[in-house]
């Protein structure tokens, strides 16, 4: 990432940057007493985008969303997990506006003003009394330090291992602005669950059309790029918002500090969707492979997402295997051209292919490497000047017990 | 399939048809002692066709086999199992082409007349003395009965469980015709195997352009409709033989009978590429996922082979749960449209999803049917008259086990 021109924030989170506030509580959506509903309250209107799945199964939150995101502005957003609400029909729909409503009514703000986002099982109804009973005591619930921060990340995992937070600092026009995220991972012991939601919290006064394009652009280089098992889901949603409390001035692509701001929220984006790779169902190892010299950056893309989705390659690093036939064999499937005679490959520093010839390597050294908790798969064509980076997890018995456990 | 025009004949192989005789044998490219290198011969110049596999990076041995079928005419096929002869650079490509020329000799053919394949790991160079010193003992093993094609369905066999054979017939201007196959499949216990290779022999008289488009057509909707894992390998490869010693008729697009040798043709395809994926690679269950009603037949096939191919709808198979969500979800992102409120699911004879809305189903029922050998998913839109099949299998332990294992 070269010289960053920000800050990482430790112990940062969606409430630092100013103006927010968050928390979450149990009201009984989960078998656990884990928490299961929480929201995030911003003290004034926040400009806010947000991308969705492109699964055409969309769960019903995503739609009352879209229809509060209309003005480009939220207060609030409220998540439960345990329960999607997807495939639910009418009913479904129906509970998605209550839980906006009673929402705004108990946190004194525009129901249009609320987002709201689930992930948990398909195809079953919401517990609206536990929501209800819950929305009422979320309120007092709510504060703007690390507290509700923690309450707010802990409520919106489901079989995610770790909490997933992110906060950087960086200087716009002589003032700190402040960016932080949180996000749950892909978690599906119990079928069916949403794979990603994320939300983005910062202070900076930035108008909602750059919003959105910097949101997509940070989308598509980020959390596009991670797969667990390929299986997009019904759910998921990453949601900015933006306070505008910091630093008098507005803060647009015309702006100086512009490509700074666009680093530091890119950076929050990427450790997000780092940790989610890294936190994929039975994980042993996060896996990012780094494709360069391709056609173009589509190419790229292509390559670098087939070969981290390669249910062998996962394979592979699971058994800590140098197993570059695979690697090459997934990147001839990726279905873009390439120069098949001048490929170069290599697992961190130790390089095994070149010029798609095999190179003798120290296969302890490969091992030991591959033993590690981060596996680098480096893939150097010579078609172009296109580059992308994706991360995945490999695929362990873990997984497959995690995802055939019945369902009761 | 509907009334055949065909009948199985059982026991029958690839030397069942008039004209060919088979055999196999070790020749040490093989740890074990199982057979690694085989042969199909045709005592007249047969008409003869093939389909390769589409990944960017082919084996040598495809190279050669395309040569020799330039002119549409084969008198041998000859296979080692073992080593893949992939990504072996100028080496692999002369290995191949020693490959041919030494069968040819041996079998006292032309070299053009000759078609090499090869499955095994890739990037290792042919054990060449074991491969010379096979082939000159391997025409004594050629025999134009069943103890012949045995040797060689067992020789072509990597980490398969079972050897896969089909044989049927049917009648052509009134005369008696046999179509016959054997094929290897996805084992990948030794890391970077081949995937796929299979031979399909007949004694009808075909026309070799007719042939072509009949063997393309047929893979079209059988091999093709098949997934293991997703990774499509280096050394796919289908070649049909038609000797044209049964019957007096050439048998074209306008005869009669041409719709029955389709059917009886397509059949041997067929079963082989549903053992393949019976087979596959630490498999439980069979998986057949048949999509009608779907705005047409590509946008039937990309849902089908979705839905077989996705990891989560794999292990709830393994896991037998009745897990609709995961089926509408792979659905979903198959990246064609559909009536997202208008899908029925059902599995076996169980619906589980009517009209996109949950069915309550008998839970114990479907567990019953999910633990059986062969899990039917169907998928009924409200989307046009599209239909297919695709075929696969669950993800178990055993696969990650197998993919996992170092390969030292």
């Amino acid at each position: 990432m070269g010289q960053e021109r920000y800050t990482v924030v430790e112990g940062g989170s969606v409430t630092t940057p100013k103006g927010f506030k968050a928390g979450g509580l149990h009201c009984g959506l989960k078998k656990t007493d884990r928490n299961d509903l929480a929201a995030i309250l911003c003290e004034v209107p926040a400009t806010a985008a947000a991308v969705y799945t492109t699964n055409l199964f969309q769960a019903a939150p995503l739609q009352v969303t879209r229809e509060s995101l209309a003005d480009g502005r939220l207060r609030a957003v409220v998540v439960n997990s345990g329960n999607a609400n997807a495939c639910t029909g009418e009913q479904g729909e129906a509970d998605a506006y209550e839980m906006r409503s009673a929402a705004a009514r108990h946190l004194g703000v525009a129901e249009r003003d609320v987002a709201v986002a689930s992930t948990g099982v398909i195809g079953e109804l919401l517990k609206m009394d536990c929501v209800r009973s819950g929305l009422a005591q979320l309120p007092e619930k709510l504060d703007g330090g690390a507290a509700g921060a923690e309450q707010f990340s802990q409520a919106i995992l489901t079989t995610d291992l770790v909490k997933k937070e992110c906060c950087v600092r960086l200087t716009v026009g002589g003032e700190a602005v402040t960016i932080a995220g949180a996000a749950k991972g892909s978690g599906m012991i119990h079928p069916n669950m949403a794979t990603m939601l994320g939300f983005v919290t910062t202070d900076a006064a930035v108008a909602g059309e750059d919003l959105l394009a910097l949101l997509r652009a940070a989308t598509d280089t980020t959390f596009n790029m991670i797969t667990v098992d390929g299986d997009t889901s019904t759910n998921d949603m990453l949601i900015a918002l933006a306070s505008g409390l910091a630093g008098r001035e507005p803060l647009t692509r015309q702006h100086p500090d512009w490509a700074a701001f666009v680093e530091a929220f890119t950076h929050v984006c990427r450790h997000l969707a780092m940790a989610i790779a890294r936190d994929g169902e039975g994980a042993a190892h996060l896996i990012e492979v780094r494709v360069s010299g391709a056609a173009d950056r589509d190419a790229a893309r292509a390559i670098a997402k087939t070969i981290v989705g390669s249910s062998l390659v996962k394979s592979a690093v699971f058994g800590a295997d140098a197993n570059w036939g695979r690697i090459i064999a997934a990147a001839g499937r990726a279905g873009v051209p390439m120069s098949t005679d001048r490929v170069d490959i290599a697992l961190g520093g130790i390089e095994v292919l070149k010029g798609s010839r095999p190179v003798a390597f120290d296969e302890a050294a490969a091992l030991a490497y591959l033993q590690g908790d981060t596996v680098e798969i480096t893939v150097k064509l010579a078609d172009g000047e296109g580059e992308a980076t994706a991360w995945g997890c490999d695929l362990t018995y873990d997984y497959v017990r995690i995802n055939a456990a019945y369902r009761t």
